[in-house]
């Protein structure tokens, strides 16, 4: 039988497309990589994806899972043709069991979702992404994704207890169990979160769930140089305090942040924390005010938001940053590259000193903004996408800010993933364990069809 | 050459052994199972390690890496002869860099150690193993282990953030990095926590640490009955505490305890929780309270403990329950079998249950202790080790406490490893994922050198 025949009596002819202008809106993801499917089939469930993925192993067609495309490196576009498993579709939250701490999601889940279903409870779900109203649940685990709490709360990895994933020949598996610990075997969870479907097509996700914080607070600082800043986050964690989150915006951002026309516009500032505490009641009055004294020596001035309103405001202005720089200058078109860097928390203010180095040998204005309280810096860069030198220009200082990271012990993914936009640079930072996640992908996907051309491997 | 002058000429003569009487030393851990090495070799740095690991997979030698021996599942016990691999000698903690929040170890360091090196600084590891006064970090690692505190701080698989490991072929590889979240690939330092040794050889360990909560209280609470105790602890939880130590100890326990002589006896109660809530000093007062008003309609009494000391004599009585059930009965062995297993939270009250009428039905006595806040339960059943009959009767109770605990969605070892004692649960346990873990095993060591014979595969 023909494959698309074949992929139609799997899902219901509804389900697949062949249709250029439909395979065209599957072609790329939120990044610049770009590469167009044969098929775009959407499965509505697990036993449909084992038997595509049956059939693909047998012919050795290519699969790339996918889930709202919000992904940064290009992780769920087909570069070898073949199939993109949209898995959207798959977004039922199938169990919400606080007695044991968890929920069980279908991949497809929107992430703000889950939240909205567990608030009620009071509960929430930790990991934190930007893209948080877009992005699915099954996306942020592929990439090991986290956002602004992890420096409290870990990433997505420290809550994933059981996958359930479609392997290569198509075999159904679970990962892990219902249990909040194991020690019965290798983590095959651990291993399936951030192999970017690679590995396997998770189709069903338990999760640990942490109970809603009774009270919160933030304090804004605003410093004269980066440096400062990250001298006092430094300060900050090694005084013993765990900050929920610890947002840095730089000039650039507070710039940018301001023309969008905030409420309580942002403090004139070379550079802002942002700091979130929280806990009891009583807790965090204790922990912002240290914060506020550990801060004091190197801010130029530090005050807590007023209230609920204000805090819920700050984090707004944060999340729009990302939409946000296209107000800088209507010709200018931010292009994602060198975005997501993460460097050991001392080495913060080099890393920021030689961005702002690396702004000014290539002419390009370097934004910088993010979870610095992890060593997570996003740089923002934008330019005029018909001209090829400023691409020239853009792609060397994103290779700089890459090989820069590496230097100080980083790494140039803390949490978009490799895809293929950054798969040159494993080799350097993985060393000889790239020979091991070479092996690992062989034993478990011998023919190569899970998402070929990722990875670096 | 003969393979006894290579490792020789590797390590020098001295740091080999072939004397019988040596090698028993190292023919078992703390459990029951044995099994002679023919050599052991006690290298001092990566390279010895790396050029072993070339000479025994060229000749297919077994090699067992071995901590302290203090593992309850064989883990360290050499089932194929070959080389028994002492990585004691390797102890140097290698950096404590508090700025970054991490520190460097070789894996021979014993755990007490590391937070000895810690406290002034302000900072500790939080996994709490029972066994830290003699246990090696590289063994925790090795076994993913946790103990107490895992409620709150999770388990080891949360502090590692890089593994130096030799490969079955010698190669060393780095697992991870220094930043604390990367998005860079597989994650490589998951697969090998926990792996016990069959994927590679831990040689150096990069972790992160954790300040010193400011301030502690410890509650005791009574219960007339174990369920009674098991719904209490669902309660609090789900009521939105994360304590940072949820233990129990039922009658048994309590009475071995007693006999013990301890400072302060424990209040004569059919189970007694303990639960500790650490954080600000204020935060902590709050947190008590809410135990306290949610413990209530379970409890026969409740109370806070004193002070620090009383604090630091209740959780060194609860450390000495393993040594101290020896004090039933001088005819009496503990053996160590079914003695990790772990639930959903929810189903503690009624696996608590089940092993009542396990203990009925074998006529064993089964003392129940542990890490209940994450679902963890440590049964102690004592026998006459020269009368056959009751071995047949433990290990039947014990086979009928591993199958209850994975019919009601737990796993056999929640903190302990299979090693071989637990290997004939791990196809029940883990499904079709056992064709995934011997997958892995045999891609990153196709010679099958690596501590064969465990984790049933």
């Amino acid at each position: 039988m023909e494959i698309i025949k074949e992929l139609q009596y799997i899902v219901g002819s509804k389900l697949v497309t062949t249709e250029p202008s439909e395979l065209y809106c599957y072609s790329s993801d939120a990044s610049q990589i770009l590469g167009m499917p044969e098929y775009v089939v959407r499965p509505e469930n697990t036993e449909q994806v084992s038997r595509i993925l049956k059939l693909t192993n047998k012919h050795g067609i290519a699969v790339t899972p996918r889930g709202a495309g919000t992904g940064l490196a290009g992780g769920a576009v087909a570069l070898s043709g073949g199939v993109v498993l949209d898995l959207s579709g798959m977004n039922r939250i199938l169990e919400v069991d606080i007695d044991n701490l968890q929920v069980a999601v279908e991949p497809g889940v929107v992430h703000a979702k889950l939240n909205e279903a567990l608030k009620p409870h009071g509960f929430f779900f930790p990991p934190d992404p930007g893209s948080s109203d877009m992005c699915t649940l099954g996306g942020l685990i592929a990439n090991r994704g986290s956002g602004m709490r992890s420096v409290k709360y870990g990433t997505i990895k420290n809550y994933v207890l059981d996958l359930e994933v479609v392997m290569a020949n198509g075999t159904v598996i679970n990962t892990g169990s219902r249990t909040l610990k194991s020690s019965a075997g290798y983590d095959l969870t651990a291993l399936m979160v951030g192999s970017e479907g690679t590995l396997g097509v998770i189709t069903k996700a338990l999760m640990k769930i942490h109970p809603l914080p009774k009270s919160r607070i933030v304090l804004l600082a605003s410093f004269e140089d980066a440096e400062m800043a990250g001298r006092a986050v430094v300060k900050v964690i090694a005084g013993g305090i765990v900050p929920s989150a610890c947002e840095i915006l730089d000039r650039m951002t507070i710039e940018v942040l301001n023309a969008y026309d905030l409420k309580t516009p942002l403090p004139d500032a070379e550079t802002i924390l942002l700091f979130e505490v929280d806990g009891t009641e009583s807790g965090v009055q204790e922990e912002a005010e240290m914060v506020k004294s550990i801060c004091r020596s190197f801010v130029s001035s530090i005050r807590i938001a007023a209230d609920e309103k204000e805090i819920d405001e700050i984090w707004t202005a944060r999340r729009l940053v990302g939409a946000a720089i296209s107000r800088l200058d209507p010709q200018m078109t931010r292009v994602y590259v060198g975005e997501d860097i993460g460097v050991p928390i001392k080495e913060i203010p080099n890393m920021l000193k030689r961005l702002s180095s690396i702004s000014e040998k290539s002419g390009l204005k370097i934004m910088t903004y993010g979870h610095i309280g992890d060593g997570n810096l996003h740089t923002g860069m934008c330019i005029d996408v018909f001209d090829e030198e400023q691409w020239k220009r853009l792609n060397q200082a994103a290779d700089e800010i890459h090989r820069t990271a590496l230097m100080l012990g980083g790494t140039v993914s803390a949490e978009h993933g490799i895809g293929s936009a950054r798969g040159e640079y494993m080799r350097l930072e993985r060393g000889l364990a790239l020979g091991v996640i070479a092996a690992v992908k062989h034993a478990l996907d011998p023919k190569g069809i899970l998402n070929p051309g990722k990875l670096g491997i």
